[in-house]
């Protein structure tokens, strides 16, 4: 899947050899030959006649990792002892808990936290709920809920296989924004049941970030939710993509010359993503967009169009253009891909208006080549790590809901989203703006305050409900 | 409510009064001649002319706070700045959080943590569903489910109102136990709804802990769900509550040289507690139980009897006595109620057995006066923590949790908890037993450890299901 070696795929290989002048640069030198990067070489017992070391490096995938031991365990007198995955030794025993905040050391603090004390507490929220923002967690937790059928781009893989990526989305945001999510992983993917679960288990909450939910059923789940909680409900892989993408496109459209109102954008895929940052973009001004699902361009002559594919041919594609990608990429100033690998080439970009922006946000193998769009396009972004300008929803969520839950927001609204991606693309200053720097990286120590102050301010008022554009 | 000053009711008193010798004095006596007891003393800020000073004391109620702080103001030159309460200071905010175990600090590691990394981890678990026990929090997390329809002695309250208590019961799973519990306050009191909500939700828990759901409606909602679920359920008001009972019993009979089998027991209370407390004493070896609620004695003949009460009155009660709970009292060798204050006098206990064991467990009231029961019965124990013998759910909710959990149990048995109850009564040594000393503290090191391995060693084949007595 990834071409070249990656820190996710790391691998740290215990190994004796007999003590000697070259042994570790034979090492090394074997990692290098088969296409790996050593990252770390201890050597952790020294005899006289042997060495024990731990050899750590990147690889590409399994049989990479095969490779690679198989060159090590080829140099002479090296014997393998074991063979240790870096990611799941971290992934042992889950990466996130639970811890008190409160002592507990003696019987008085017992009685203060637990009964006898907390009846006078429970009995003051009872009498007014609205202090449950203030003697609970309530303030500054977040459900981090899926149902496991849309996870990364795995697939429906199931809620327990889900797990992994939501425990790492909890420790995200108190990373990012010091707030407490707990991952809710249900066994069921039947909308009612979904938004029944949702809506029972919501008093606890803050805030619910739905997660890794297949469109179209993401849509209504949504849609139901935040007609029925008074807490804010925020669908990440739409609206959270939908952010960074409008932040994005805001700066590269400075870094070209051009306005939102005046660009022709093309999009590639019509999922949860496509959808939320189309409604992102028209909200913000653009007004000449069509977008392409897998039977290309959507337009109101087609006969297979959805509830939500009509709202798109509804408000996107005014001449009813009924080609290909291909053939709306021609001529676009923008490309917005969130969609399938490989469905687009270098030649393809050339045929874009003078300075293209060229968005390939597919993960991990993007719509087009960057190297090769690199060659055509003005500012190219993707979702990888490894090229500049990252787009990664690290960048939103953890600012929103900081913004929502210390504005104690009861809903979501289009403004705030719109607030989130100017003070997101506010965070590159002029003097920092190029083709290489639209979009600030995730651990810039102003992005998730600056979000979150946007966010509070639009939802000073105590929002309601969610307005679509 | 509160007969006296407790730490659970403290309050700090900010307040000024003029330099001099006697200040300090002056205010201990005003609290002490309001009937306060005084635990902390801090001069904040002393200056020429005045002194602000912190008065800490614990006090019965609110008008008793109010008694403290208008007797504190009485004192000549006394200006009263704030009263703060203690336990709600504790409680701003929230008890709990929640903890990132992984660290975040680079690219690297969020590739690891997050995408593209966890990739891997969840395809593992897709593959081998078993492996979530090992690379997920699945291994070591309880969900604490409430639908805050019997909340302490508080009742129907609601879930917001119950998110202290639930947070406070995740702390002690924390605490006693290193489990990481996190508290679900359902919004919904209808059984079916509970039932479809926490089946939904299980797939991120190793164990489900219900708590404060009010009976009947608890039986049928843990019958249930033992069905459907994969991983252990357990209502700690009935099985914790029978648990403690059954251990506190165990050693109380030593201490008076009585067999289980030979005494006659008359209980008052048959909700969820009672009910979990009774079949435990069944299953422990208990033949003559004669079981009361506010109406009088359970037996077949009364016209009332749902199907919890049906099953009690065919398992009990062999003579058919149909009287109140005072001559169920009288010759009885043991007494336990939990059911409602006030409800016998030290002349019932009089009428006991020879060497009667009292338990009175209503809370914070008891059934009996314990200074009263203490003149007549020969061990005597409550639910407080001011008198001995405190029989407290905390000596056994945390260890059959770690127990179910390190066994990755898939259901609670009856073995179970007639194991937790031994292992928790054999803490107690023989040397230490007497009528003070039958239950160990719960801040006792060994109890969770040893309730843990008891029940770990009996879930060692995997139990499914519960097996009722």
């Amino acid at each position: 899947m990834a071409t070249v070696p990656s820190v996710s795929y790391s691998i740290t290989v215990r190994l004796e050899v007999p003590a000697g002048g070259k042994a570790v640069s034979l090492l090394t030198h074997a990692v290098e030959n088969a296409g790996g990067v050593v990252t770390a070489l201890d050597v952790t017992n020294a005899g006289h006649e042997k060495l024990r070391i731990d050899v750590t490096c990147a690889a590409k995938d399994a049989d990479h990792v095969q490779a690679i031991v198989d060159s090590l365990g080829a140099v002479e007198g090296v014997a393998i002892h074991k063979v240790s995955d870096r990611t799941f030794l971290m992934h042992l025993g889950g990466k996130i808990e639970m811890q008190s905040k409160v002592p507990l050391r003696n019987r008085d603090e017992l009685s203060m936290a637990y009964t006898p004390g907390v009846a006078r507490v429970s009995l003051a929220i009872a009498r007014n709920p609205e202090d449950a923002r203030r003697l609970t967690i309530k303030r500054n937790s977040v459900a981090v809920v899926t149902d496991g059928s849309a996870v990364l781009g795995l697939g429906n893989i199931g809620p327990a296989a889900a797990l992994p990526v939501m425990e790492g989305k909890a420790a995200l945001f108190k990373r990012f924004a010091g707030i407490d999510a707990w991952p809710i992983c249900l066994d069921t993917q039947d909308v009612d049941e979904i938004v029944a679960t949702v809506r029972a288990i919501a008093p606890g909450f803050g805030g619910i970030n739905l997660e890794d939910i297949s469109a179209p059923r993401c849509f209504e789940v949504e849609r139901r939710l935040r007609e029925l909680l008074d807490i804010p409900v925020f669908h990440d892989d739409q609206h959270g993509t939908a952010i960074c993408v409008l932040a994005a496109l805001t700066n590269a459209l400075k870094v070209v010359g051009k306005e939102i109102s005046e660009v022709r954008i093309a999009m590639a895929g019509a999922g949860a993503a496509g959808t939320a940052v189309l409604r992102l973009l028209l909200a913000a001004g653009a007004r000449n967009v069509v977008v392409c699902d897998y039977l290309g361009a959507v337009h109101l002559g087609r006969d297979d169009l959805d509830e939500s594919l009509r709202w798109i041919a509804e408000h996107t594609n005014g001449d009813g253009y009924g080609g290909d990608l291909r053939g709306a990429v021609k001529g676009a100033d923008v490309f917005i891909g969130v969609s399938a690998p490989g469905i687009l080439t270098g030649d393809d970009v050339a045929t874009m208006a003078k300075d293209a922006v060229v968005f390939a946000l597919a993960n991990p193998e993007p719509e087009v080549s960057p190297d090769d769009a690199r060659e055509h396009a003005a500012v190219v972004a993707t979702g990888r790590s490894d090229y500049p300008n990252q787009i990664n929803n690290v960048l939103a969520f953890p600012g929103v809901f900081r913004g929502l839950l210390d504005a104690q927001a009861d809903g979501v609204t289009q403004e705030m989203l719109l607030a989130a991606a100017r003070a997101l693309a506010a965070v590159v200053t002029s003097e920092e703006l190029g083709p290489n720097y639209i979009i600030p990286s995730v651990f810039h120590p102003d992005v998730a305050n600056a979000v979150a102050a946007a966010v509070r301010e639009s939802a000073g008022g105590r929002a309601r409900g969610f307005t679509e554009a």
